[in-house]
């Protein structure tokens, strides 16, 4: 167990630089803090890099933290790392993990165009993961996964399936090359989403709050959804529509 | 049109009140801000009591505001009254409305039990409206729906059908006396949701973030239903859990 009691000392300020998607993705790692989320990192034990507690925080007993190490740190540190009001005193550094490989075996995948609201990715994450959607690719444009307030949305999601960055054209032409029905979502082109028939396999893309899949995207789909609208909202939320959308493809 | 210039004005501290619930339940009023709200409150004309613009600020011409009473304010009154950081210098404040009698003739009926995030309960109201619900009942230990990021998260929806505040034992009882088929939600125990038939006719109860629906309404209900978690995630977000089966129980 190492402490460190200073502001200024390297480690504490390269940590700081997680707070900054260029410096993540440099560093390839990102940051998680409190209890909950924690113990979900430490269950998925290989994207741990360290643990940085605040002084007189107690690990709790049943956590497997055997190799991790661990860094002691004072209220001031932990202000200074933290992205909530009130810090609860455990951070943990965690790899980011690539899992390109995912594409060729997932059966069911959610590919996401464009998504920018923090919360809305993080809520999709979860909803994805109880879904049962083996893995999730996020386009250009849309807000860094590893983003505070999208990891924190995930409720630990994060850890739960593998989340890949990439081109979506070319995730759509590998899905297709395995005979996986692609799916989008407009409002203005497609069918009802009723009509198509759930299924073990399939690959959905759902797309940005204000403009939905792009067109491009569109273009490359088997076939275009949509959800009836029976009242007077002009639209869904995108992650509700997720919920919607995966629950009813997937069948039970 | 009045003008109003000083933010000493009694009017203007009137209005300011009604950033506290208790203040607008003893007024019978709630403010909503920004173009898009405002407009979908005229759409609703009977709800609007007033509005309140900055100077400089035109009316869009397509409005149909006859008979609206219009206040003319300065900067710093619009800062007083506003809830954003950015406001865009429009508000309207809308009557309470009550609408107590929807629950004997209504079909779909979302019932909220101890809702208590306001981006939950607005995403809520704005589902449930394009799900075609026709009536809300919200029960004790909700946040208040006239809340301003309440009010915010619905885009509108909260002019679109009945929000009712009442007790949910009471408005079930009424419910079962008409045979609408109540049904709850619960982690632990009831039915997975897709054993029920679609109908035109029910009422769905969802409850509390943490703790879900309480014991005395689940004990009311005539089926509890739950949503199957195939991953990892502990649960679903109740948003997106009222997505899911709004849209299933109502079928095509």
């Amino acid at each position: 167990m190492k402490q460190i009691d200073s502001v200024k000392n390297p480690q504490v300020k390269a940590w700081k630089k997680l707070h900054n998607k260029k410096d993540r993705d440099k560093q390839g790692l990102f940051m998680v803090e409190g209890f909950h989320l924690v113990e979900e990192a430490i269950k998925n034990k290989d994207c741990v890099k360290e643990l940085i507690i605040r002084e007189s925080i107690e690990v709790p007993a049943q956590w497997n933290i055997d190799g991790i190490e661990i860094t002691v740190v004072n209220e001031a540190i932990i202000k200074l790392l933290s992205d909530t009001e009130t810090p609860q005193g455990i951070i943990a550094v965690c790899f980011q993990t690539k899992h390109a490989e995912i594409i060729h075996t997932a059966q069911k995948v959610l590919l996401l165009d464009a998504v920018q609201d923090p919360g809305n990715l993080g809520t999709i994450i979860r909803t994805a993961d109880a879904a049962g959607v083996e893995a999730i690719i996020v386009g250009e444009g849309s807000v860094d996964v590893y983003n505070p307030k999208v990891v924190r949305s995930t409720q630990g999601a994060i850890f739960h399936l593998p989340i890949v960055k990439g081109d979506l054209l070319e995730m759509i032409s590998l899905l297709k090359e395995r005979e996986i029905a692609v799916y989008g979502t407009s409002l203005q082109n497609g069918k009802v989403y009723t009509c198509v028939k759930p299924s073990n396999e399939f690959a959905l893309v759902v797309g940005n709050e204000g403009n939905g899949v792009s067109e491009k995207v569109l273009e490359q789909t088997d076939q275009n959804l949509y959800i009836p609208i029976y009242g007077k909202s002009e639209s869904l939320n995108v992650a509700i529509a997720s919920g919607i959308l995966l629950y009813y493809l997937r069948g039970m």
